[in-house]
């Protein structure tokens, strides 16, 4: 299958990219609005991927570029980007493409980090409200330790959470996800149950803050 | 220690105080609205703690006499009940007494599970408003599974978060924590924190719903 990670230059992008990678036969794309840029992270990615006698070609394009290519478009941008990242996509986006979304919205105050919900509710329903007609969307990636996902001699023993309305869209990422070694995938249901899931970030962040010797935390539900 | 554990009848209650009496030796004492659900309960507990040659005295008493007995006063009452049963406790909590809030407003449509937060920002912020002057507030064991919680057969090997703007007030609590075997204390900052905390209950209830053989989930921050 063909992941194109939009805004896949940036932290958690770099680590999907080069899980996917590594740990499966699927064919990683990385966008970015500046196309030397992302064909540089690609350059990157290949040889971090190739040191560790891995292989494999990826490229990198304009994310325009990078969604027309894929089946599986990864919206790994700021979540102030999410709205014009589809937009500047959507001529890009065929019919049956599944458009993932991981971002969530913090902001920090003087107490430590909470969720900051865009007007839609979530930044799912953002992406939702924004997703052209035909284009179904699945939550999911929104709780991963953006480094140790990044370094592939870290262990992740984490689990993923997946939220969509379309069985088949959230069975595509639920796949996906599987192949990453160490991520579990979970279902928690439909699209309106996405700012719990969100919410777990900024949590995720306060606890590490907070605990001596916890970095970079994830989650497992036992 | 004395803990009181207001609304101890109920399923969080019940786990926290089997939890307490079999695995430490602080002195646990059951409140009611009704005094004589609270002895019947404390019966039963006693009855439940024999039978695993455990021996301990655990008395019921009505909310106000059981707050009244103790230094840490654990309000495990649903969210609707948190500001009137303060307001009956309030006589009997003395400075330096702590008062531990574990509750979270949940409310369920359709979709799922979601977190419903009452107009103070948080049933923390709820308990905080309400809490008498020099009575520190601590968040604590708001996202246990109440029913392995209540079966000392069952391991827990999960963790629970603390939130305090006392420190004092949150040490004590840890370490009550720490004494439940296979409960990890984790501190997560300020009461501010406290709605991302409260908003993992329902998504904990949303994963459970959604992925086979995972019942009466807990989570693990790792």
């Amino acid at each position: 299958m063909r992941i194109a990670l939009l805004g896949g230059t940036g932290d958690i992008g770099e680590g999907l990219a080069l899980r996917w990678a590594y740990d499966t036969d699927h064919e990683v794309i990385i966008g970015s609005r500046d196309p030397e840029k992302a064909r540089e992270k690609a350059d990157e990615y290949e040889t971090e991927l190739s040191s560790r006698g891995r292989d494999v070609k990826i490229n990198g394009f304009t994310n325009e570029m990078a969604a027309d290519r894929a089946s599986v478009v990864v919206l790994s941008v700021p979540p102030y980007h999410v709205a014009d990242t589809i937009e500047s996509v959507s001529g890009s986006l065929s019919e049956g493409d599944v458009l993932v979304t991981p971002a969530v919205g913090i902001k920090r105050d003087d107490d430590g980090f909470h969720y900051h919900a865009p007007k839609a509710g979530s930044v799912t329903a953002l992406v939702t409200d924004a997703a052209p007609e035909g284009v179904p969307v699945v939550g999911a990636f929104h709780n991963l330790p953006a480094a140790r996902l990044a370094d592939l001699d870290s262990d992740l023993d984490i689990d993923t959470l997946l939220i969509a309305d379309d069985d088949d869209a959230k069975e595509t990422v639920r796949l996906l996800a599987d192949g990453i070694e160490g991520l579990r995938p979970l279902d928690a249901g439909g699209l309106a149950n996405a700012s719990e899931i969100e919410a777990l970030t900024p949590l995720l962040i306060n606890v590490a803050h907070n605990n001596k010797g916890l970095n970079d935390l994830g989650v497992r539900f036992q």
